[in-house]
């Protein structure tokens, strides 16, 4: 499906074109890019978290090149909700035009700003949208719809162009009793469904997972039980933007008496922010600052803290590692990890776990009592969708290939026709016409690495060779050579990292090399570069003769 | 419970000492010496499979150098079954003395020969034994037990020693409707309770997982389905070990009349010796050779293939990277992964679903269909065994941290009293006497890595150097320079790896470093040591202050 890269045809008019710069084919870096009559709307802006194949990569950016040079056309930004994944990235596109239109909802944009901050970008176009209003960017009608998610205020977007009508769910799922009482307005989505869908673009995360998801709520007994047998120290770990969860936990405290501290930079920052603006309800006289704890016995108070994944550096590893200024866990304390496991953590947070469970923690976690539930609608709440929208063109978002896949046969299930079913990877360029979508082309949306302060200097070459540094370790071997006496002055002087301390073992290899060397410069050999050759070779072949190792080898001659 | 290292006391004459060596605190390379009256008993020797703080390890062995000058005094070496968790690090182990007897039941010594065939490790001494059978090994006469395992022919062992009595299950489950019918002897476990159990090693791997085992048998149905509604090629991957799990797979494939093809080495080479023996039943005319599989149509044949971890050289991988030689799939076709997703392998196997979904394949996992079942007891099974056995002593073995405490919870809630179970982790030196176990010590059973042809060569200095390496990439900086004149003569040649390709972008450190070491030769400074260091500290504070990065600096300075 990830066809060689085709150039789109030139955009007909009044035809919608429909390009994902992220997110189809990945968990993470989500992003659409919309265009009609000239003017181009982006949906979502998110980061993806890199694996161990990106060795020393901090991010992952979305294809921003394929639109590069049509900034000066985007009409507006709209962000479905919250979580990085979404917004993550903005500020590397507000680096390329400032002034682009943040379009989203209030505590999107809440979040979006305390981000843009922490980047020094000030002076941004911020424009807070709510469900069932609409907003005109120029050829786009932009309509919002309210879905619930794991996150508060997130939002679906109905699209009024020219060529057509989309409707994107953005993350979300169908939870029938929300704390918020906030419903995914199915009775929009049923009356934008009569007016007609002609491309409904979809959740796809949890498509592979049969039947629905458990409400949020469903997780208050094991809570409560944790919260009833606790006598000590109670620390929960939740994701730092998990506002529901954490409301959850807070109502919990206030029945049992604890007073509740945030630890860990995000989590305080967003629960402020969610409780300004009243999407987190804190009773009075329940917050105590982490300064203050020592007022307090420990079964006095519950701790909400980061670290649900893991991370090396988050307050919850430190505990774990008796690495924490402030918290030392004793036998009898419990710890609670609120959360999901997302694929690629579970050694380290094994790790975690296993390092609480040494200091004598009692540990509750999604693996032995329901703590958590998914933010993202199951393939029953997906059928739902499907048969009240009754779309005419579907393209499966937000998911690895295998849930694109999954995705899309369900909504050949409820009868949406294969040919209008659009399994569709990033880049691919789809043009929506006369109520019908296809894929026209394909375009460059490779990965742009975030390390350290440098955006995109950082190249799959590279990353080789850090992966064979990293598996592998270098042996460097320095050699000076007169070129005019054909002789040898310094050297070869051999160093090593990563592959062996004892610098010994390179003794006989030594001998090899200045006699390959002396041969060559015999032979008349003076370019440094045919010499680095020869050591190159006479190293390799002893390393994996010897050592069925391939270190990177650095051969350097200096010609005087 | 790691405490520091504490030199045990001298061991007194009939009493009992046993050092776990591996697999207390890992989940992998499994072992344990017994010691008593100046003989030493071995159970299990196995491997330990790196993970990602590990980078380039090919295994890690269990802590020998704690029995490294007591090897004569060992008596035998018991396998209790064929796993590479269990067997792996057996010629590793005899490299340090050939002729130690190697003892375990007719399928594990097979394979374990196999094994030591492809280390030209020949003319060693096997005693095959089976269960019901005594064999008096020195100070330590034998009993074994038969269990049943996710491979056949496990064996649980008993020893009654002057000290008292150890049952060491190995691994296990109570799976009563086992394929061959050989259940775990729970009859005998009641005897020997009956007769008195002083220290009770139990397997712990499921001890945090609530209620039964599902029987084996149980994936039949799944199975069947998945047979039923293929129509075309049809892959199974599964551990080259399990036997059972393949025999469920040839008895289906003759049901709906298709031919059997191994694929991978371990498979091929595992199933000849399950048959051989007679632990795999062969319906006559089933099994086809690869090379001749274009003789069949797709439906014809099932393809039965390593790699259900998606191992990157493994068939299954090269198949969904179109890079196996001769398996090319299509769409339609249906791959089954009936095996488990072991953690820290998500990623890898989830990237070879996408890409045989990619290719149109239709995929059934563990994760949308009941194709698995684990090869551990359960807790509620753990129950039943404590309650049987009703041991003096319980000390948990195999399993990471949190498995170890969870099984000590078990036997407690069975009334073994907490001070009488023993939650060790590695090099713990427990000795049993007078029916009383405690810990009296511990020894260093740190990890030996195995890297190509290299063992325990790899420090954990090698292994800090392969992730800064593997993180940032080096930059290495060569100069040379004429301390009489006081001048550089060549350089600075800044060169880097894994950091960034254009080096032109370091032109303006280079004139920092000749600045600088300019200023400290005519400072008179001609050690090339404390030159170099002049050339860290410059271009460490510029990369760290202009790309927020750390990579290796590797400054060489060569003086004429």
């Amino acid at each position: 499906m990830s066809a060689a890269l085709r150039t789109p045809p030139r955009l007909a008019r009044d035809t919608l074109r429909v390009i994902p710069l992220g997110g189809l084919g990945d968990v993470g870096r989500n992003m659409a890019a919309l265009e009609i009559n000239g003017q181009l709307l982006l949906i979502d802006c998110g980061v993806l978290f890199p694996e161990e194949h990106h060795p020393g990569v901090d991010l992952i950016l979305p294809g921003f090149d394929a639109i590069a040079d049509r900034l000066d056309d985007v009409v507006g930004l709209v962000l479905t909700h919250g979580h990085e994944d979404h917004i993550g990235a903005v500020p590397y596109l507000l680096r390329q035009r400032r002034d682009i239109p943040l379009i989203g909802s209030r505590l999107t944009l809440a979040l979006l700003r305390e981000k843009l901050k922490e980047h020094r970008l000030r002076d941004t176009d911020y424009r807070v949208v709510e469900d069932g209003q609409r907003l005109v960017l120029g050829e786009f009608d932009c309509e919002f719809v309210a879905v619930n998610h794991s996150i508060p205020d997130a939002l679906a977007v109905f699209l009024r162009t020219a060529a057509g009508t989309v409707l994107h769910t953005g993350d979300f799922k169908l939870d029938q009793l929300p704390l918020d009482g906030r419903l995914t307005d199915l009775r929009a989505f049923a009356r934008l469904g009569e007016e007609g869908v002609d491309l409904f673009m979809v959740d796809s995360t949890n498509a592979e997972v049969p039947g629905f998801t458990t409400a949020e709520r469903d997780i208050a007994p094991a809570l409560e039980r944790v919260f009833a047998t606790s006598s000590q120290r109670l620390i929960v770990t939740s994701f730092a933007s998990h506002v529901h969860r954490i409301q959850q936990v807070l109502d919990a405290a206030v029945r049992h008496g604890r007073k509740v501290v945030y630890v860990g930079r995000s989590m305080v920052r967003n629960m402020k922010v969610a409780a300004d603006l009243g999407y987190l309800k804190v009773p009075a006289d329940t917050l105590v600052e982490l300064r203050d704890i020592e007022n307090y016995r420990p079964d006095q108070v519950v701790i909400v803290s980061t670290g649900s994944q893991g991370e090396p550096l988050s307050a919850l590893s430190r505990m774990a590692n008796r690495e924490h200024p402030v918290i030392d866990l004793v036998p009898g304390d419990t710890v609670l990890l609120a959360s999901s496991l997302i694929p690629g953590n579970e050694n380290a947070v094994y790790r975690v776990i296993n390092g609480l469970v040494r200091l004598g923690a009692n540990v509750v976690h999604k693996g032995n009592a329901m703590v958590h539930v998914s933010g993202h609608a199951s393939a029953g709440e997906l059928l739902y969708c499907y048969n009240i929208v009754r779309p005419r063109n579907v393209m499966p978002v937000h998911g690895e290939y295998r849930h694109l896949i999954a995705n899309a046969d369900l909504a050949v299930a409820t009868g949406v026709p294969r040919e209008r079913t659009l399994v569709a990877e990033d880049g691919a360029v789809v043009d929506l016409a006369q109520g019908r979508a296809r894929v026209v082309g394909q375009v460059d949306t490779g990965y742009i690495f975030v390390d350290g302060s440098t955006v995109g200097d950082i190249s799959e070459t590279s990353l080789t060779d850090r992966r064979i540094l990293g598996e592998e370790g270098f042996i460097s071997v320095l050699a000076v050579v007169n070129t005019r006496s054909q002789r040898l002055i310094t050297g070869p002087d051999i160093h090593a990292r990563g592959f062996n301390e004892d610098e010994t073992i390179f003794a006989p290899v030594a001998t090899q090399i200045t006699k390959a060397l002396e041969e060559a410069l015999a032979d008349g050999v003076t370019d440094p570069h045919r010499l680095q050759q020869v050591i190159r070779r006479t190293i390799g072949r002893w390393v994996s003769s010897s050592y069925r190792r391939r270190p990177m080898i650095v051969p350097l001659v200096v010609t005087v």
